[in-house]
């Protein structure tokens, strides 16, 4: 069990744990930056270190369509290919195939679709999305499932259950017949808990993926277009049938604010491509809520983005980073990406630490309410 | 003086000298990265140090349209408002408001142009460009020519090089006038040389520029598309008339050999957009010349960009590299332009220990038979 559960909240159902993977530990809660290219947009491998990541994603979609699992395999995986050699998650494509391929078409084999790259035929099927993965050697394989998209009728919601299950038994089998298929390193997997926004849809999904025995479960169909409430709801009907000694993870979210509700409930690790995707928009998160850069009012402003921002960064003021995105400097994308990464692996750290002593719940509203205060610029 | 000439090449005109700034020493010959807007393109300023970047550039008609020299005046200058803390020469701005401005029309006075950004009416003088500098900060400021264009008619190079003198008599005058204006180090200043491609014109320009005293000269009006040997001509056509004790700097060029053939005519600074822009468009320079990253070649190649590559670019494959190219990721462009200006300080870097090892001649040969032997890839 790579898992040591190492304390639980009194007020709240917060976790702090250690997962031990082959190419480290992870100490939980964490964010994990996606890198899902093979590289964490902007950032050298060199920096992710600096701002103290323990583990990114890769995602299987855009790496087997380029520059494909064949070629990475070759190399030894994805951490030779990228030179990233603290632990890996990657996703099993389902989502990417389901958000950006062509010509879906869901089928109890697996999804053909249309590559967005070039629009050429092809075909996800659990065995597939799991050699792929074992191909690219992370630490951790997520299983294949359906995302139903939301809304979605109690009907469909089931029937997309029920195959998610069927795909999780066939990569189970896949699993135990091939492993290990790159290296001697072993890896993990985490079964995906779906059934949309249906109770007791939820309640089977996680009967049914802990009865299988995953090293981990994540809570999937989540950040698809509900309303937050909705997303909470989702972790709070998962997480009571999912085994405290294994890790769990709430898939592509969210806020800040967002994080911390999760956190309460129980969810060990986080991605989410926010950060640096509205880095690139010119979005930088301070303790007191996301600022605009481009904003006029930050033209003189001899400041640091935040105050608590990471000497890479808190070295250029306010001003002068305005500048670089306003003038189009990829300079400015790359402190922005940074900056908003620190600010995410300081949450999961500062949580972390308010875990292990005593004060989550006054960290969580403490953080809350003044990131909320200052509603002016966001 | 702030020039101390080490030692000169016995076979040909090759200097090693030490130029002492009020923001450091710089040991030429030196290439100078430029910082265009404030950033040399993609590159944090801890890399450019990592590089061993002596002294960078920065353009005064890119940083006065936006910003603008008052607001970085505010700051303290240049220096601060980038937190490049080593020496900054910046251009005039006459240059870019030839090769970047529309409607421009020189009268005695200065010269009236069209902003490239929004097409605002603006005048650039001699007094105006010296003041920008000034607030910029800059340990080298270079005066306000004009620099007529490839091919250009004896006649108007003549009545240019005339103005030229006359607007070098006027910056003289406000120097004398103002100096220092935005903090107590002092600002170095450098002539240009102009005379197109006349050899008499070249001597003209040297001598008058020399005879009003600068701390430096440089000689411009080369790469605006003239042929190579012109461009050497040029050089030679100054150099002879230029003092010994003083640095010389070639403006704008060139490719790696040319840098070389410089070095050979007594030149010691240089500057050049071409490493980080064929950066942006997958080039790379190695020992064999230039390679284009997105060439199938390289997709299963292990090896780093080249052989002398910095640790920093090294420890990622061809493979890699090309992958993110052609995935559009931002970190190839770093790393492409990170190596390439690793290139071109080691280039002059290794020219320097060459001269003073009294192997120049040896070393300019080698590189320069090697660097073109492989024609295949450019």
């Amino acid at each position: 069990m790579p898992f040591l559960l190492q304390h639980t909240d009194e007020k709240t159902s917060a976790r702090a744990g250690l997962l031990t993977l082959p190419h480290g530990d992870v100490e939980t809660p964490i964010f994990m930056p996606v890198g899902t290219q093979g590289s964490v947009k902007t950032l050298h491998p060199a920096e992710l270190e600096d701002l103290g990541a323990q583990i990114i994603l890769g995602n299987t979609y855009h790496l087997w369509l380029r520059p494909g699992h064949e070629l990475i395999k070759n190399f030894g995986g994805l951490h030779d290919f990228t030179t990233w050699r603290k632990p890996m998650l990657t996703d099993s494509g389902g989502f990417q195939v389901w958000s950006l391929a062509k010509m879906r078409k869901i089928t109890e084999e697996g999804v053909r679709f249309q590559s967005h790259l070039d629009g050429s035929k092809m075909m996800l099927t659990p065995e597939l999305s799991m050699e792929i993965q074992a191909s690219l050697g992370s630490d951790i394989a997520m299983l294949f499932d359906e995302c139903p998209p939301y809304p979605c009728e109690e009907k469909y919601a089931s029937k997309s259950l029920d195959l998610t299950t069927r795909w999780a038994k066939r990569c189970k089998d896949w699993i135990t017949e091939n492993q290990p298929l790159t290296n001697a390193l072993p890896q993990h997997h985490f079964g995906i808990v779906q059934g949309s926004i249906y109770a007791d849809l939820r309640e089977q999904s996680a009967r049914e993926l802990v009865e299988l025995d995953f090293d981990g479960y994540a809570v999937g169909g989540v950040s698809v277009g509900e309303p937050e409430e909705e997303m909470f709801r989702a972790i709070d009907n998962a997480v009571p049938f999912l085994p405290k000694d294994k890790p769990r993870y709430a898939m592509g979210l969210g806020t800040p604010p967002q994080i911390l509700e999760m956190i309460s409930r129980g969810v060990d690790m986080f991605d989410c491509v926010m950060p640096t995707r509205i880095a690139r928009h010119g979005v930088a998160f301070t303790l007191d809520g996301p600022i605009h850069i481009k904003n006029l009012v930050h033209a003189n402003d001899q400041r640091p983005l935040c105050e608590s921002s990471h000497p890479h960064v808190s070295r250029f003021s306010r001003s002068y980073i305005r500048h670089l995105f306003r003038a189009g400097e990829m300079l400015s994308l790359r402190l922005l990406s940074f900056h908003n990464l620190h600010f995410y692996l300081s949450l999961t750290r500062h949580a972390r630490e308010a875990i292990l002593a005593g004060t989550f719940s006054e960290f969580k509203e403490s953080f809350i309410q003044r990131y909320n205060a200052k509603q002016t610029e966001s």
